[in-house]
């Protein structure tokens, strides 16, 4: 049996020990592994893309001999990309995995995460991705307990794949006493930041502005990933790029008086539609 | 009638022509206005949040002596955050406009894109937002015909809301001989970047990479934002920042026979969930 070709990257850097573990873990699998993760830490860079400068992308054989690694020096779906259409180009992965996250990216935190946005960029190419966050911060984050889990995502991934359109946002509660109760399938749960401004003055005398966040749970459903991983299961949610509220297309078609799209599209030709091309400024 | 109040962001930097054209019309709406926006473009940024740096917030009287208006260091996301939390405080937005972005948003550029980053942050605070994007790019582009449809769209928005949990993302043809056709309710188009990376070498003989990319339209659907905007329609789509991917849960649990959530809220107590501050490195 040929052996799966595993892409790894994730958002926290190619030195973060995080990482290291996800390498390990896949090469475990019995996985070719490639690895293109970003040169330096890249934390809440959401799904940026780097436009208007040009990317460095270098050998890097921090993981051992074995494994073909490189660092970019762009954002977590700066690196999909290039791994997909230049390190890669006619080497299709079986999966797409980034991580293991120091840190959750449970509930809205998946808006704002790198990690997850290199696993929803695989996706958008229709590649099988999973992103893996730890519910613990910091580099001394305790990753002891997490291969059992990685492993069997990995598995469950490379033998039944993932929806299509979706990528899996799976989060693992933090090492303690209580063993891990197992995977759950979960709903984004609602929840927001309580965002507070600590401003200070400078040596000059000019204010600058930390950014200080309470995480605030709005939702008390037992179907969410803050449930889950309040009571230590591993929290796997399956994430969609695609936005549309469709619920919001009814309510807006009623409230605002405009008539819903005819959605037969076999009665419509196929008509040309706009294209474009990416170069500075002139993409958002 | 007390004015309502407004806050206008974007992406392009609070001295692109785009901005200008949003402040004022909605100026011209009889609204208060306070305008938080990025001192530099940010274009590609998609909902990136500024951890680990400060950042900095100025003044800046580019739009008159009537308008309240700050440029700030930070992403667009950061822009709205600051907006609610520090400048704006008590006083609570009836209505957040983003753009108009120089290039279309429409399909899967929401998910890069910084302007409805702002609109969807909005959303995620409560607060009715729509993000505008006009399908021309580069500075010189031509917004003589965009005044009525926003106009429109955000008069509609405060007079009957916008869904709870979306933003609108609304997309305005390029200015042409043929008359736009109206407000079109629209879905995401299924569609992708196609990349090329341009290799180069630097005078030092070190590589380096210029990402290339064509839009590929993969969605033949009427009921498209594409399809709105390749028959001069301006699209509006809802989108909703619950990327939860409800029929992705279904799949899973048949493929990787995992038992589906259990939905009955009202049969649990609420449970404690772990909460978390930003910090450097805390959160990705």
């Amino acid at each position: 049996m040929k052996k799966p070709l595993i892409l790894v990257s994730n958002d926290d850097g190619i030195t973060a020990p995080g990482i290291r573990y996800l390498v390990e873990i896949v090469q475990a699998l019995g996985a070719e592994v490639v690895v293109v993760a970003p040169d330096a830490p890249q934390s809440g860079m959401g799904h940026a893309i780097t436009i208007g400068q040009a990317l460095r992308l270098t050998k890097n054989p921090v993981f051992g001999p074995d494994i073909e690694a490189y660092e970019c020096s762009g954002t977590p779906a700066d690196c999909v990309k290039i791994a997909k259409h230049y390190v890669l180009k006619d080497r299709t992965p079986d999966l797409v995995v980034s991580g293991i996250n120091h840190g959750s990216n449970a509930s809205v935190n998946v808006l704002y995460s790198g990690t997850m946005s290199a696993a929803i960029e695989a996706a958008i190419e229709g590649l099988p991705a999973v992103g893996f966050s730890l519910c613990e911060y910091g580099p001394q984050a305790d990753f002891s307990h997490v291969e059992e889990w990685v492993t069997q995502v990995c598995r469950y991934a490379l033998d039944h794949g993932v929806p299509a359109g979706t990528a899996l946002n799976v989060n693992i509660p933090k090492n303690s006493d209580t063993p891990i109760a197992g995977l759950r399938l979960s709903r984004q749960a609602r929840a927001k930041w309580q965002e507070e401004f600590d401003r200070r003055l400078d040596p000059y005398q000019r204010p600058y502005y930390w950014l200080i966040g309470s995480f605030v749970n709005l939702d008390h459903g037992t179907d969410t990933d803050e449930w889950a991983l309040a009571n230590n299961y591993v929290s796997v949610v399956p994430c969609q790029f695609d936005l549309t509220a469709h619920h919001g297309l009814d309510q807006l078609s009623a409230k605002w008086q405009l008539p819903m799209p005819e959605a037969m599209e076999a009665q419509a030709a196929p008509q040309p539609v706009p294209s474009g091309d990416y170069g500075p400024a002139t993409q958002s």
